[in-house]
């Protein structure tokens, strides 16, 4: 059986959600970190959890995670956080002041429960959904993230385009038990009619705004695509895959200016700053073949992300560096050892990477051996891939597929690099598969209900399951 | 456009498949490596593609492929795979003479394809079928032989157990364009009632020579399994979970002598020797769980298969060493460095191995992590995990789902260790993605099918394909 149970932290409005299994005979429970949320009615929302720590700093604080970190000060979300990882609150706190590490929590989010995205902890995945033109049902969208958090989504990207735009991110800002990120560039490209050319600094800042005041934790920003790196993508086999880097790529080229995310990056820092929104400084220039992995446009545009980080810790703001994408197995390893020398330690968020380009249909497969890979040498979280990859739009059954295959990803990650807590859940269900104790396999299993149906298809006797 | 294509060699008795790829515009046609066999209808059988080249070898003849290459002789079989895998015959040839490579092909299976199992090659993947008590349907299982090859299955093994073993098997390999393996311990023990304590060298000596006669091209011996092994493995987590290593720890504890399979392990080469049949050393102390990976009762068993390994070359006779199991990502490549120093670099051959324990039904992913980067390291064959495995039999689609899975991670790993013809595949499909030749990317997809439903899921228009 499984069960929701709360651990109490040093007050007791810290109360932190571990899905409890129970197990036959004398076996002790396992606790599992869980994702899930206390459930919402899509219309009502969730409970803002975290008000009253926001309430309780005072008013003109640079209100940063990094920055009370930098302060010596534990907050409660990183106590809160810390239990989850069932580590000690100071390890979080040098993190997060370090900047290895981010706690995304948008101060307009109260409802997110806080956890960490950093090298040192369990790596984190995230699940990307979204409105589009051909599919713009804002109660479809609620679902998928509620879907998505049932399954062990950490974070959760809303990519909508379209129509309803912001009315869908209020509706799954509200809902989401877990930090929500976005891509302001695709919200601002619908205010000037999709035309890349149109696009300026005050409407992207001004979408930025829009979406802080509604909560979004952390935000996708390609200001590392600078003008000059353009050309260095234009003999690939694939160009520019990036949806971001292809929009400031037109913008640049069309303009032949610097791009203005990169010249305006210091005023975007003060809007973060004022929410304790984190960057997710956008790979625009990621590879998107084998062919084109590690090239120079790649590890241009991530030389600038560097710098634009230590920009940012200027401001105490949060950073995380996103990354690629298409590597071959050989090729990953330079890819974390890079980010981590150019962009001091900040925590790598990395798109798969595919491992090779011939499965169309079978992309959440490719990426999850590039993801585990990554995961292990050091990337923080990983963003899914669902089998719908460069075919169509994710239905539910793809977003639950792409989940568990970042959830094996990320946990074989975490044994790889022996997070301290990680491997007494593959003990425990190994125990129990030893012990022909079915249910208790079940219970254990990242997937209870499929773990169970296949059983049941060939030896559906109930006496099989516990003899 | 995909179309079956020959090749001849220097001979015109050597006609090698592949499936050509037409595209759109003035891209060159792909060729790819094709294992799908000519077709044959399940009552009579594939035609007798090799015979006329084993008729034409002289009476008493040593017949083994070894036995030919270490006297300098290019077969036709080394040829028709050299051409398979883009290579030159002599490195074949040379590959074979050293054992660090083989090429399974008993006398008695005159159907069978060339292939090669060997670090330098083209990483092959390998499928498990077979009838149980509760399926014995021989007619559902040739289908699946037929249905594992469409998809890309490099051999197969027969692992029926119950009754008609040797009609299931008859059938079997008279449609089998790829090598067929058996374990011939799982027969044995049939004929002795189930009861491994009645097992006897006469009988098992008596169901390899049975097996041989129909044409299994190699078979797996549990000879490493020695008496003083066992009690290594009494405190593990997941004890013995090899079937074949359990039946043999039986014996040897109930009759305290050491396995007869290790005591007669000469006079098993010389019958493997008259057909050409392949050892594949059964590793019948793999780890069963992540926390019993890498462990005593595993490393002892791997010195002896490279003790047994000398002794088969000895008699000219082809040799993989099996490998396993559960073994978490930084223990992975231990298992390869450790198992080709050990066993003087014959070729190593892995079940997966799984990244972790938490997901049943899902375990074609944990282990196609593993498989891949083991392959990527220098394994020459992976034996491919379905989604039931743990759960219960494997269909017809768990049998694609774990074809599939494998093949990415054989491609990712050819393109990880760099196979001078793998990348190619990857290029073209990646150039009719960036061109949006949807056709194209179809047909050159490992699914084409799939790729095709999950695109016109989402758009469905005709034009969307072509724009």
């Amino acid at each position: 059986m499984r069960q929701k149970v709360y651990v109490e932290g040093s007050r007791p409005d810290i109360q932190v959600p571990f899905a409890e299994v129970h197990l036959a005979g004398d076996n002790p429970p396992v606790r599992l970190y869980d994702t899930s949320g206390p459930g919402s009615d899509p219309e009502v929302g969730l409970p803002r959890m975290r008000q009253a720590w926001i309430d309780e700093r005072g008013p003109g604080e640079r209100v940063t995670q990094m920055h009370y970190a930098r302060k010596g000060i534990i907050t409660p979300e990183m106590e809160y956080a810390a239990i989850r990882e069932g580590l000690d609150p100071e390890i979080v706190r040098e993190e997060i002041a370090t900047g290895r590490a981010i706690l995304p929590v948008n101060v307009n989010h109260p409802e997110s429960e806080p956890m960490l995205i950093g090298t040192r902890f369990l790596v984190k995945i995230n699940a990307n959904i979204g409105t589009s033109a051909v599919s713009d049902s804002i109660a479809a969208e609620v679902e998928k993230l509620q879907w998505a958090v049932k399954w062990g989504a950490d974070t959760v990207m809303d990519l909508s385009t379209g129509k309803h735009i912001h009315e869908t991110r209020e509706h799954i800002v509200r809902n989401s038990p877990v930090p929500i990120g976005t891509v302001p560039l695709y919200q601002a490209l619908e205010k000037v009619n999709g035309d890349p050319v149109k696009l300026t600094w005050e409407v992207f800042r001004d979408t930025v705004i829009e979406q802080a005041e509604q909560g979004v934790d952390y935000m996708t920003v390609h200001a590392g695509v600078r003008l000059a790196y353009v050309p260095l993508a234009a003999n690939r086999v694939t160009g520019i895959v990036s949806r971001g880097g292809s929009i400031m790529a037109a913008w640049c080229l069309a303009h032949h200016t610097e791009s203005f995310l990169y010249t305006h990056f210091e005023e975007l820092c003060e809007i973060f700053a004022r929410y304790d929104i984190a960057f997710s400084l956008g790979d625009g220039l990621r590879p998107g073949s084998i062919a084109d992995a590690n090239d120079e446009a790649q590890f241009a545009e991530l030389r600038t992300l560097g710098e634009l980080t230590e920009i940012a810790w200027r401001h105490d703001v949060q950073v995380m560096i996103e990354g690629p994408g298409h590597v071959p197995m050989h090729k990953i390893k330079e890819n974390v050892d890079l980010q981590q020398e150019l962009c001091h330690q900040a925590p790598f968020y990395t798109l798969g990477p595919l491992t090779t380009d011939i499965a169309p249909a079978y992309d959440h497969i490719t990426s999850a051996i590039g993801a585990a890979m990554i995961g292990w040498f050091g990337t923080a979280m990983l963003c899914y891939v669902t089998p719908k990859e460069h075919l169509g739009l994710p239905n539910r059954d793809d977003v639950k597929a792409g989940v568990i295959a970042y959830k094996i990803a990320a946990h074989a990650a975490d044994l790889a690099k022996g997070h301290p807590t990680a491997q007494a859940w593959d003990d425990a269900l190994s125990k129990a598969r030893f012990e022909f104790r079915w249910e208790d396999q079940f219970n254990l299993s990242l997937d209870p209900e499929t773990a169970r149906e296949y059983h049941d298809e060939t030896l559906p006797a109930e006496p099989a399951k516990t003899a």
